[in-house]
């Protein structure tokens, strides 16, 4: 109870509507599934990457977290995101609130899945996502310690070549698609 | 034989190297497999994309087709694409030279897929990729009708969301992805 007093103060997106509510009044509008994805870019340092806004919109992603909403009103964000932040729940978690943001998820049944070469990796080649998904991003350096714990799994991209790794927004748009083309699957099976 | 001779000039990779012979010394040197992978950008105008040249190595594509290899000495350039110039095979085809280039492709045996949304396309999500593919990449407009043509598929990404498109380094890599992930599937099963 004390967390959720002190998560409180998470701000809601920029139409300050329940990023829930306003997934499925789009999933409505238009005739599609919502997903109950989240992604966590908070650990995101370059603007240009945030460009994985409009990704993330156009895969119905359940809400994109940052460290900060002014972002929002950056012109470069703006450019890149060509609108998609209207559409998309926006949630503000600064890194040091990023610890009892992920334990409020993991409360709310979220499988907390870290992009991350560790040891105990799981390929993206053979991983299956729950339904309740949420990604939490990071760039350069690895996941702190602190968080890293509280990871339900890492999943890496299996890769062939020289250079070291993706870039992240790259990385977050495969996991992206890789959730929704298993979730897409299932619902036409179904 | 004439549209042999008429392309001959596309210059080769930066190391000047048969870009076949340098994938496959790059595959045996790191004891992977090399795809047949060629991903064609020469209608990609926005620098910033070209970051597809780091993602198109680190999946192993056999060459990357620029409409200029002048992009290499670009600053921006460099600071994307992190040094995979130097392990992926480049070529220079610029937009006016495409159709003789994809026609020769055809005659070695490509299959020649759009990434496009037209009324006969297919999903991304059904689609299974030949051995011998070559990506067609297009920003902003549709492909020319001269070249639509000569594609032997349009493949689409099915979208949820509002925004219109996704940012065309992001579709590459989805495509280049799904690619791999189909080719190492089977190399694994085999």
């Amino acid at each position: 109870a004390d967390v959720q007093k002190k998560i409180a103060p998470w701000r809601l997106s920029v139409q300050e509507q329940e990023p829930q509510l306003m997934a499925q009044q789009r999933a409505v509008r238009l005739g599609k599934l919502t997903n109950a994805l989240v992604v966590v870019a908070s650990l995101i340092d370059k603007p240009t990457n945030l460009g994985l806004c409009r990704t993330c919109e156009i895969f119905g992603a359940s809400a994109l977290v940052l460290d900060s909403l002014r972002h929002v009103s950056d012109k470069q964000f703006q450019a890149l995101s060509v609108s998609s932040e209207l559409w998309l729940p926006l949630l503000e978690v600064k890194p040091s609130e990023l610890t009892d943001f992920l334990q409020l998820k993991k409360r709310e049944g979220y499988c907390i899945v870290g992009v991350e070469q560790t040891a105990n990796s799981q390929s993206l080649q053979d991983y299956s996502f729950p339904e309740k998904t949420l990604l939490l991003l990071n760039e350069r350096e690895g996941i702190d310690v602190n968080l890293l714990q509280l990871l339900d799994v890492c999943v890496e991209i299996p890769q062939q070549g020289v250079t070291r790794s993706l870039n992240v927004h790259v990385s977050a748009a495969l996991l992206v698609w890789e959730y929704t083309r298993q979730h897409l699957g299932s619902a036409q099976e179904a």
